[in-house]
């Protein structure tokens, strides 16, 4: 029951669960599964999806079939294909498969980034630059996202500060990023810390500043993007069911639900060009997909309000 | 190792569990556990507790031991009191236990008002005049609240209309309630419409306007909590624990989770009063008292980020 919206939406959902959300799950999802997924999801209006990451199969199981998830994924017409690359191998990889839109994890805490990709923040500015490069020799379409994370502070180093952050996305954008977005890679983020580093990365930025992606750690995953969309911010990171699990808090989501985002922005009135119906039916692949695996959201569980009509 | 606040508070977090809470749940606790948790919920900061409400016994075992419950926390200077009457026989008897504060529900939907109380909400606006009246003989100094609830919306009714909220309110002080604060009962509401009922009920009761009790039954609790905050509200109704349940949502917690509320006030630089810590502890005496409860709320299970230092 696809209703395709009349009017053109006013925010991006870019789910992330075919990437980030698997990405932290044990089970290895079989590929046949995550197409039947992605389809569910195009299938329900979401436009634009970070499909896989392109890092060497010895080391994430779970990605092997990139360059066939990518290759399914295309088919969609009108869909922004991403993947995520830690580096230049990986962007080549990604670029060779056919990506529209590269995502490129840059980490605003020294000890975070050392911890995760053994590189310091200025060594991931140059290798962004260098994926640019190789980016305009292989396909000059292809859009390159620089996500700083742990923007909101890190478990290993506690406070980064607010200075690094917005230093560091203009460094990147400078490197030759088309946009620099902030991740709550840890659940750290307040409302208030989201407003003025969000202020201030536009304000750097202009209209190179990107996603916000939130974590619901502490409970405060919808807070957040409600004050990112409050500043201005029109993409909004977030994973069906909640994929992507929390290590720190059993029983919490890591990223930000899909379905209840989706179910926030349409209450408030700002179109999303998703269905509320068929994102939540785009559950039943997922769940099939990963057996045992538990999904959060409360929207699916509690419907829709009674006269609830979506925006036109 | 309460800290108490060097500076006054910013906002008052409104405990509801007592009362909201053990309504919506079948165990009925035992007095000495109420008590251990009250004297709990006290030593975290927390300066305001709904801890009984004034029914009969029969239809509600669970309050049976409201006086004896009232008089207990009487005990803790500095506390408010108050107390849930659905009419003027539970008002005469909360007001003879000496409660500080009185709150009444009036439904702004027609048919919840009738299928909950069998009156009209016109009809509870006259007993809002009668309990002011006594108020006045028995006890002067006792404030009077009136909780528009359906205020966002109902099951039965669907869509409840703005101008028919702002207006039960204003009838409501005008019958002599010191305030009239907005609830979402069903949680229906979403951060624009929040936004905007607050704006409109602050217009037309300037002071007079009241609390804002919401639910998180679509996981929007904190969301809308934070947009009522941005429209200057400053009470905010929640239960420890998340305890209320929610009969549309398993797995949900109906009330806004206490723990988390305060975490992310505290994380803004907003102060509360409450330590984070002592109120993550009031959370045993409750569990002690209703085993086999389910308790909600993240950030007793994620933690405090590192480094995070609450306001003085």
């Amino acid at each position: 029951m696809t209703t395709h919206p009349a009017q053109a939406p006013e925010v991006l959902i870019s789910e992330v669960g075919p990437r980030d959300g698997l990405q932290s799950v044990k089970t290895t999802m079989p590929t046949a599964d995550k197409l039947r997924w992605i389809d569910a999801l195009v299938a329900a209006g979401v436009r634009e999806i970070e499909v896989a990451s392109f890092v060497p199969a010895r080391l994430l199981p779970q990605m092997a079939d990139a360059a066939e998830v990518v290759r399914h994924a295309l088919r969609h017409e009108g869909l922004t294909v991403m993947a995520l690359v830690p580096n230049l191998r990986g962007a080549e990889a990604a670029l060779r498969a056919g990506v529209h839109k590269l995502t490129m994890p840059v980490s605003a805490s020294r000890e975070h980034s050392l911890a995760n990709v053994r590189k310091t923040p200025e060594a991931m500015v140059d290798e962004v630059r260098a994926i640019a490069r190789l980016r305009d020799e292989l396909a000059p379409g292809v859009k390159l996202e620089a996500g700083i994370s742990t923007a909101f502070g890190c478990t290993l180093q506690g406070k980064v500060p607010e200075d690094d952050v917005i230093r560091l996305a203009a460094l990147c954008v400078a490197a030759g990023a088309d946009e620099s977005g902030l991740s709550d890679t840890v659940g750290y983020a307040n409302p208030a810390q989201v407003r003025r580093l969000f202020r201030r990365l536009r304000i750097e930025l202009g209209e190179k500043a990107g996603a916000a992606h939130m974590h619901n750690t502490r409970g405060l995953g919808l807070a957040n993007c409600l004050a990112a969309w409050e500043e201005g911010v029109r993409t909004f990171d977030s994973s069906l069911g909640g994929l992507g699990g929390c290590p720190y808090a059993p029983g919490a989501s890591g990223n930000v639900v899909t379905e209840d985002l989706v179910f926030m922005f349409e209450a408030m009135g700002v179109r999303t060009g998703i269905d509320l119906g068929d994102i939540v039916a785009a559950r039943a692949p997922l769940a099939a997909g990963l057996p045992g695996e538990p999904l959060y959201g409360m929207t699916p569980d509690a419907g829709l309000p009674k006269g609830f009509v979506p925006q036109p």
